[in-house]
């Protein structure tokens, strides 16, 4: 595997910043600081000046391993709230920005967090405000090898943890012991945090958002386990749907379809492709078969240091403070399967991790599809 | 176990709204929708009038089991985030308020989200946004008989979790193969969701927050677990301090140092006393023994649906959209202990969840203290 170049990323970085007259950025969000410089611990500031040097603000304890975990220029200690307010004031004057733009991700700072970054006690009077969200993502858009690497290995951690959560299926066990299972399974295998674990069965396996319960399974419930492990601070996003004991045939034919659905889709990611295109392709095949009403949520979404991030589909992008993709490009990741066919008693769902490639895709995500398990 | 009473939180709600002249609530917050409502799912919205009438929003998928699960006086299905603007609209018209002030939780909503609370397609023009933090901080405040009995079985879960990931300590193990064995167990013991799971070890457990990496550990090492399971829907926070091997006798004494400085406060948790008494009482006998550039962050918050809530000692209150907390009633839980003893090389940190009583503290959380593992 090779290392991450953060000076060619801090450069970008300092590209764009000129480009859309930012004059620092102020990056609280975790997965945000670990792409620029390999730390993104809670409760942690970057100050990003648009010429590439940055300073971090950690609490007072944490500055030993911060210093030893990054190339960053300057690291600082703060001992509470008030302490970082005045270290943030510090970094404006130490780079001599007393007027201009910061950067601040508005997608990810409620009013009071917010309030503490531009806290008049934080930032000159002269310095305004503006959103950074889509600068970053424009910035960790398309994956470099180091990355592709990493996205490679958490998702064949996703594969070993869905190996595990299928392994565990069975009648009389809770949803909350499959999500066990597979959460136990990646962290042997190398995980060091999960985005939510999702483990819904029976009627369950309709909704949307299925967090694990201590509901029972039984004979004949179908079981949606959608994973997202992070190892080497990168995520995958896993999805199958399995059966305990077996399956209707209607169950079996909703699934067949959902898959041919998602394995169209995943046939189309190629350089050039728009995201609408994906997403028609995905909604299409589902509507053709008369499951218009079916589906919730948009099919595709970005993988990366988050298990979704951008790119968006443009609707979706709109609510959450990104711009509309541009068409993907080589080595950007998605995952392909997200809207689910949902038919009232039960759904299915089956989703990948996916390189988009020059030449068609590279599925990283291997765990082999099928509802009936032996 | 009793049952909540939703009626009479809801009741409780209404009160305050009309004291604070708020004409309705939209709550976003999981924690906040599960407590007037019980449940608190993603992506789903209450809406709540001064009269006590709920609404909830959620994805279309979901309207069954939110039927089933609530009582709730209606259930609307949104299709995206146009349809639940536009469903929001709809329960503005429904209610008749055409001006007025809408409480939202501006200490949990990025720009985005809050945006689309408040899009001209959804809110009455006429009608004004305010924070309703505190209001619903104050209503989750004080602990129900049904709560206090789920904070004691999320407490039993919590031990449960600490028995295993003390048993998986051992020279050779990763801290996030620890913090496995903990939230295996966990789920086994009816836990359906974790916040963060804590392990840090060696010069790790000198950082405020530290999450479990692939350092593997080492004899003589400190090993900091801090775990925060949900069960039934309420949380628990327990941190141990363990040793691999046969502790330094300066680890052993900064250990019984702090666990003096702990129990000291525990001691204190009965109704009246201020939570700056708290604070104060654990940070002097740190500073005492000449300790006091030795802690970070307050050693005192809020435990219940969230396994960090208000109360919060007071300037961190401020920073988080809070109030001050008044002097704490009996039922009011906590967690103690959680500002640390960071020396440089190491750290240590002992916390238990706890029962503001009458007449002293009833601690939740049992998991034996120690440094030395048999």
């Amino acid at each position: 595997m090779s290392t991450p170049n953060f000076q060619e990323r801090l450069e970008r970085c300092a590209f764009l910043m000129q480009a859309q007259r930012l004059d620092a950025l102020i990056l609280t969000k975790p997965a945000n600081m670990f792409y620029l410089t390999g730390d993104g611990r809670l409760c942690a500031y970057a100050f990003i000046t648009a010429n590439g040097i940055v300073t971090m603000g950690v609490p007072k304890t944490d500055v030993g391993e911060v210093r030893q975990a990054t190339h960053v220029h300057d690291v600082i200690g703060f001992e509470d709230e008030i302490g970082m307010i005045h270290s943030i004031a510090h970094c404006f004057e130490r780079s001599g920005i007393r007027q201009g733009t910061v950067g601040l991700e508005y997608a990810f700072l409620p009013q009071p967090r917010m309030g503490m970054l531009i806290h008049p006690h934080a930032k000159p009077e002269d310095v305004v405000a503006a959103d950074c969200t889509p600068l970053m993502s424009e910035l960790r858009l398309v994956k470099d090898d180091f990355e592709i690497a990493c996205l490679q290995a958490a998702a064949r951690v996703a594969d070993i943890g869905m190996e595990a959560a299928v392994s565990a299926v069975a009648a009389g066990v809770t949803e909350s012991q499959v999500a066990g299972a597979a959460e136990y399974a990646m962290r042997q295998a190398g995980a060091t945090d999960f985005y939510r674990t999702y483990v819904a069965t029976g009627a369950r396996t309709n909704i949307a958002h299925g967090v694990p319960t201590l509901r029972i399974l039984q004979n004949g419930d179908l079981v949606m386990i959608d994973l997202h492990p992070v190892a080497n601070g990168y995520a995958s996003d896993l999805c199958r749907t399995v059966c305990v004991g077996k399956p209707t045939s209607q169950q079996q034919a909703a699934y067949d379809l959902y898959l041919r659905a998602q394995r169209a889709t995943v046939a189309k990611a190629k350089a050039g492709v728009e995201m609408t295109e994906l997403e028609q392709t995905m909604h299409q095949i589902l509507k053709d078969a008369g499951h218009g009403e079916h589906i919730f949520g948009p099919p595709i979404h970005g993988v990366g240091i988050e298990f979704e991030e951008s790119p968006l589909p443009a609707g979706h992008a709109f609510f959450h403070g990104e711009k509309e993709p541009p068409p993907l490009s080589a080595k950007v990741v998605i995952a392909i399967g997200n809207c689910g066919l949902y038919l009232g008693p039960w759904g299915v769902r089956v989703e990948d991790t996916v390189v988009v490639g020059h030449d068609g895709p590279q599925v990283l995500t291997n765990y082999p599809t099928g509802l009936e398990i032996s």
